[in-house]
């Protein structure tokens, strides 16, 4: 057969592309993610990578596969293998206290996928959602991609404020509109590490019932606590099946992996498991991941990462307090990746964000966060990725952009 | 943590579904893929189990992940990793003759994504799509999500019929219509087992430039040829950037791996990359089968399994032979899985189906691949998951079930 090169012109097809294709715009191709690895990089939630269970891993694929390859290689059409579902299932109600039915549980490829999927099933374009805000990127982006518009409730240190939710929800009710889910992340918070208090909870989920309002709370960072005691997810505390919760693999496994899951009402779960294109989430890594929480290692490893990322947490925390110029504030997680840092006045995230780029070290720009305007003056650090030594150079520099930033303008 | 029950009912939250939901449907939940080992399964395009390579996947996990597990396991993000983006650059140049640049590349979690970003990027509900018919059961699925409007177009032993495709698009042009894809499974096609001939693709593709035809070219079953020259594929014959050409692991290594591809022009590429929700097809996966690949233990491993399939084509087609009444009739096919049976006049492929699986075997109704009437006489067979023995068994049971169905109609 004859080779043929690729084409040098290639006929124009954006005319038939879909509403949807146009709404979400192109996406990344050909990017290598080592690239990460050229800077001190606290702008990815990228989890450590010497903590990798490598060995563990390997391991768990072969017994995996001695034991049962004929069905883990094998196509697994639906909501998950019975394997990882158990698995999850035990997870569930012994760290979350969520008890879960096989028909309340979707594997998803990847938490992403899972709210990707939650969004596409409740939003038309032009339907109203509301969202915590500052708020998580891939939240952002599904926002777009289904064409909602979303209404951005601000977040003190307890979580979203109450009042302006439900001046919202009045608004809406008002207006004739329905708002379809209200999208949070409870448990140090991306970006900004906060966590959402009980009494905030139990104010949230109170409105939730009284205004038939579903909940989407997005759950990655739940595993990883340092400090106090976990708070009861607003799954558990709804109990009317007004709540999707979602969890990932991601940040106690291996991200590579892409394992996440949706713990919802049965109608929910099923119509999701419909929209899937990609004929139920793979059976390989499926039963890896299932040999690995079945043997113990998960939960080993888990306490291995919170020793991990809360040692760095605190060199952090500490090299902030030593290096940050006056004016400049921080928040204090409790658990998860990420910092938020509000800068001096008059100093700009876009200002900051490039120069320290320059110098090396990555941070996210806090406009990233909102649709609307907001984060001008923030920036989100994450001290997962780096090592102790890279952190205290990383924000030394940082501190450096700042107070050059502030010559300029002062 | 208070332990929470599973509620006993939910809040219905039916009426906020969005559209694309509603028009999904509920998908499956809680099925183990186990079950089909009840049942001769005739029915589902299953690889064969024994031929799983175990433990080559075992031994590639461990190479890959001992190399460059921080990068197995961290997220990739985009059109997929470069080890795998390169081995099927390589593959796809050596098998396929199609030279491909990583701009032009997008590794999928399984050929299924593939076929459904597709959908997504290029359907808006009410669109005019045109598919081959009979047609494979995952493209039914992606037209009703999307809510195409199917035109179907016949098929005959060298593929579908040129005359009703040129019919269907002046048609369309004469409404002030375009069709936004044509949809074909040119190599052993699911359900008929029938191969495009060189002829009968050049003059679709003659079709597709004058009328400015997108083709989404779904090429499956490629490197399971057993019979015969390799006809080059409508991407090469092409060469304008009209063809999305679309490929699987899942019937070379395995289909619980979930790897597929799409090769495109690269607005096309970055245009599904952004429509993907899972934050990059999994570097586990990916990193096991490039090893797989890249190790030459996969085109072994594929001329391993083509001479298992070969064998199993040559017994069910000599089982027909043996055990069909007078008025059946059947293809032959040249490589793949599917043998498509048409049932003497009167016999019913309903009937056929039902009694066939209270007998133990599963078979195809041949009307679920027509979406607007057809395949009432027809069922489809795979020959590709059971043994030798099991299928003459199959085929002697569904022989004496189109016996008994003639007699009662006699």
């Amino acid at each position: 057969m004859a080779e043929t090169s690729a084409p040098a012109r290639y006929t124009e097809l954006t005319d038939l592309y879909s509403d949807r294709a146009k709404m979400t715009g192109p996406g990344i191709v050909g990017l290598d993610p080592r690239v990460i690895r050229k800077v001190i990089s606290f702008s990815g939630g990228y989890p450590d990578a010497t903590s990798l269970p490598i060995q563990d891993i390997i391991e768990a694929t072969r017994v995996a596969l001695e034991r049962d390859g004929e069905w883990a290689l094998q196509y697994a059409f639906g909501s998950g293998i019975p394997e990882l579902v158990e698995q999850l299932r035990i997870k569930l109600e012994r760290d979350q206290g969520i008890k879960a039915g096989v028909e309340n549980i979707l594997i998803t490829n990847g938490g992403s996928q899972a709210l990707g999927l939650i969004y596409e099933m409740f939003v038309n374009p032009g339907d109203v959602i509301l969202s915590e805000a500052p708020y998580f990127l891939g939240a952002v982006h599904y926002a777009r991609q289904n064409g909602a518009e979303v209404h951005e409730i601000g977040l003190d240190d307890e979580g979203l404020i109450v009042a302006d939710l439900e001046a919202e929800l009045k608004a809406l009710r008002a207006a004739g509109k329905r708002a379809k889910f209200l999208y949070l992340v409870p448990n140090f918070q991306n970006p900004t590490g906060i966590t959402y208090s009980l009494e905030r909870r139990k104010q949230i989920i109170a409105l939730a019932q009284e205004y038939g309002l579903p909940i989407l709370e997005d759950d990655a960072y739940f595993d990883l606590r340092f400090d106090g005691e976990k708070v009861p997810t607003f799954y558990t505390l709804d109990g009317s099946g007004l709540v999707m919760y979602c969890g990932t693999f991601s940040k106690i496994l291996s991200a590579g992996i892409r394992l996440g899951w949706v713990v919802a009402a049965p109608d929910v779960i099923a119509h999701l498991s419909g929209l899937k294109t990609d004929y139920g989430t793979g059976a390989f890594a499926s039963a890896v991941a299932a040999e690995f929480a079945g043997s113990g290692t998960l939960l080993e490893h888990i306490q291995e990462l919170k020793a991990l990322y809360h040692a760095r947490r605190d060199v952090m925390l500490a090299a902030l307090e030593a290096e940050m110029p006056a004016g400049t504030s921080w928040t204090h997680p409790t658990g998860g990746f990420f910092i938020w840092v509000t800068l001096p006045a008059g100093v700009t995230s876009a200002e900051v964000t490039r120069l320290a780029q320059q110098r090396g070290v990555g941070v996210s720009d806090g406009t990233y966060f909102y649709t609307r305007g907001g984060g001008e003056s923030n920036v989100r650090l994450s001290y997962s990725f780096n090592t102790a030594d890279e952190i205290r150079t990383g924000v030394r520099i940082l501190g450096d952009v700042i107070r050059e930033v502030q010559a300029v303008h002062g």
